[in-house]
């Protein structure tokens, strides 16, 4: 039995909505079909029990008894162990979908997030620092449409892997970075087209449209 | 009974060595004390065999027996598993681990690797850019401040978090950029003052130093 509380923003701007790494959470817990709550904490000025469980000040943070997780790679290979539908049960697969998600944290989205920042603050301005991150992102991209190309999911079943590694790319996809690369798209299209996407997505942009109510009402 | 083998480049350029991503396995390696092999492939060309292990033609790579492991973090997890010297052996502090894992490779390096190579290419010429990535490790270094002023390691006792989160903020360290960050600094220089470090950091220094003769004497 299981007790498990995500801990998201009560609120944020219109521009990250969708994007907001509750998300992957979400979508991890609905393709569990564990039940959760959702708690929140002011996007304002952020209090030392927020830092207490995100030490960066950010969001999301999952609770589970009395066990506190940071990080959704953490949180994500964490229920992966509590769910045969987010993580292989055998050595092999289970090894895979691992190296699999620090590959979408720290090989794929460590060029994508920077990239999709400067697009998005308009720092795009082809300046050298700007070309290394686009080259570096290309590479990382030339590689993952080879892989892709070869197989619907990165470990054999659809697990945390592919939530991870489809939301980094998602959010390339979104500023146009996919269009020389069909296989990743298409990847990205695959993923978030299963109905655990639509119901995580669906529930944050509702959780935050609530937001904006009750802000309304003040 | 393990049969492990790491490896990495047969040879690198002068700049990297010391800093290749091989360091991090070795340093767990030599800290859970397990015996291990090292192997080569060609720094230049890389063939459908160095893919096969690596997607993106990288390294390091790790077998078990018949697991191949890709990826710094998910091998030092792997290795996390089978040493008590490497990771609590309580929920509690293996799960504090594993957090403290992803945030150095997700939230600390993913500033810290651009902002070095934007140092290291000479880009860093105070663009939109540049004082983006700038800003963004400024922030999780402060807060990294905070959370290394109060412990002496991220997870209770050393562990496989220590060795990627010094390892990652020693190459911020090496072009000054933990000048404002003492905890941080003294936290580097307390990792790396530990025998096995200097163990696995002599070794990949001599490693690279054998690939030269030999290609002297070619």
């Amino acid at each position: 039995m299981t007790n498990l509380t995500l801990t998201t923003f009560d609120w944020v701007p219109e521009m990250p909505r969708g994007f907001v790494r509750d998300l992957r959470v979400r979508w991890a817990l609905e393709e569990a079909a564990l039940p959760y709550r959702v708690a929140s904490v002011p996007f304002g000025p952020r209090d030392a029990a927020h830092f207490a469980h995100q030490p960066f000040g950010q969001v999301p943070w999952l609770t589970d008894g009395d066990l506190s997780i940071f990080e959704s790679g953490a949180i994500l290979l964490h229920l992966g162990e509590l769910s045969a539908r987010l993580m292989p049960t055998d050595p092999r697969g289970r090894s895979e979908a691992k190296e699999w998600v620090f590959a979408a944290l720290n090989s794929v989205e460590m060029p994508a997030l920077p990239w999709t920042m400067f697009k998005f603050t308009g720092s795009d301005d082809g300046s050298p620092a700007v070309k290394f991150v686009d080259d570096f992102l290309k590479l990382r991209l030339k590689h993952m449409e080879t892989v892709l190309a070869g197989r619907e999911w990165l470990a054999g079943s659809f697990s945390v892997a592919d939530i991870l590694m489809s939301d980094v790319l998602r959010v390339v996809d979104k500023f146009d970075g996919l269009s020389e690369h069909p296989a990743c798209r298409n990847y990205v299209a695959r993923a978030t087209a299963r109905p655990t996407f639509a119901k995580a997505h669906a529930d944050q942009m509702a959780h935050f449209a609530a937001a904006d109510q009750l802000r309304r009402a003040d």
